[in-house]
């Protein structure tokens, strides 16, 4: 039922970058998010393929558009780019605002199952079906047949987890330092645990993308930057090398390009320097 | 005698981006600023051209590192480039940080000759002459006979003014939407009033780079973008029409490339549209 409202519309890189705002009934809430819109969605018919960017913690849609240059590929490629944000906002559960790895800003792309987070906070939902729907129903320049995702830290779970629970929905995934074992990791245990609950290990492990690898049948492409100055990476929050080690000992990571990037840090920074290369990454899937 | 602290080392476009700090003899204060070194600089014995960027009001120089992709086509071109901070920072004068347009991150690229704001506001001489021979004293990476200038508003109107003021000095100059007849809008207005006083008129003209085109000798060849949807620009913030003018008069236009560019407005998402044609427009001109 969602209809936007576009708040701003801003010339970028030869397309346009939306920022709309709609009622979203997963989360209870009204979302902002960012739509980049390249300049070949301006051509009368067009349909260009489109790819999901989910953000890390603390983020709206508008660091990585601000900071990300993915228009830049976006534009030479002719993909359209979604910016969500990472949570519901001002949902008014006590304790939403205290921390920057929990509640607000840190929905860590599920479907809270436990109390009082099951009001609204359900970004896998959102993000998997609320929105997309929403958008390729009102912005017929969208190719809902063509999507792709991508991600930065949390996003970068989000959307790792997103692609193997939803076979076929995406052409591509790839991400920039993702958590990928977040079961095992300090800033996964304490969503899940606030998320599901402490005694739902099952639960936890549907949205690991480590758990998730070991189950997967058949090819798996992905692409992954993390860079070897980025301190959560030395602080274990990150643990791409037990992603790989499942995909290894299920079969599953012949496709999988894990690149470790000298010196680079975990800022947008990093992102910016990679952005182009997921951009053609996504590109090459989506068949453009 | 300025020695820089670096404060953080970051990677940026297969470069690295240093923030630096030093004490300035211009300012009497700390000033801080952000310097990319290109890959190409890390070469033993490499000597890169540097392009100075020059940031607009309430800006540092995080803003076009974070936000401005410069270091985009620097990284191609093997260019360094330069983002000082706009004014002091704490000099405890009464008012300093009260306006954004004025005082603290609005030190308008001039020497004020007016109190209090002697006792630091000389943001021309630490441009022009104390941050660069600082510079090239201690990165003997950086070539200093190729430089370069370029800005965004503010620092538009500081780079045209530093080039047109100092013939030789830089081998280009470029400039995104910026204030190009200060002595006739209300921005220049009030920094001129305060920097120099109401009275001082032959001191604004100095400062204004509509009245230094009408002075200038021989070929001069400028990149001026410029966004149709700027509301500073149609609020004649910027007056570059006039700048054309006062060149066309004086003879002086043929070589200036005034840019309207359709839509964009006065953020870095325009600046990050256009930021690899101005970083091409002074590759040419420092030889790589």
């Amino acid at each position: 039922m969602s209809t936007f409202e576009t708040t701003a519309t801003i010339a970028s890189f030869g397309g346009k970058l939306l920022k709309l705002k709609h009622k979203s009934s997963s989360t209870n809430t009204d979302m902002a998010l960012n739509l980049y819109l390249p300049p070949q969605a301006q051509k009368s018919g067009a349909k260009v393929p489109v790819l999901f960017y989910l953000s890390g913690l603390t983020c709206t849609g508008d660091n990585c558009s601000e900071k990300g240059f993915f228009q830049h590929g976006a534009s030479e490629k002719g993909i359209a780019v979604v910016y969500p944000d990472t949570s519901p906002r001002g949902l008014q559960i006590q304790g939403e605002d205290d921390a920057y790895d929990f509640g607000s800003g840190a929905g860590f792309y599920v479907d809270a199952t436990k109390e009082p987070w099951t009001k609204g906070y359900n970004m896998y939902s959102y993000i998997t079906k609320e929105l997309p729907e929403a958008l390729f129903k009102s912005f017929k320049e969208l190719d809902g047949d063509r999507v792709s995702i991508t991600g930065h830290s949390m996003g970068g779970h989000g959307a790792l987890t997103l692609f193997l629970k939803n076979p076929g929905k995406y052409k591509s995934v790839s991400a920039f330092a993702p958590i990928a074992n977040p079961i095992n990791c300090p800033w996964g245990e304490k969503a899940f645990k606030g998320y599901f609950g402490e005694d739902q290990q099952e639960k936890w492990k549907e949205h690991d993308a480590t758990e998730l690898v070991k189950q997967w049948k058949g090819p798996l492409d992905v692409l992954i930057d993390v860079g070897t100055g980025d301190n959560f990476y030395k602080q274990k929050q990150l643990l791409p090398e037990n992603f790989i080690k499942a995909a290894k000992e299920s079969g599953n990571d012949k496709g999988i390009n894990l690149r470790f990037q000298p010196d680079y840090d975990h800022s947008y920074y990093f992102m910016a320097s990679f952005a182009d290369d997921h951009v053609a990454y996504a590109a090459k899937h989506l068949g453009v």
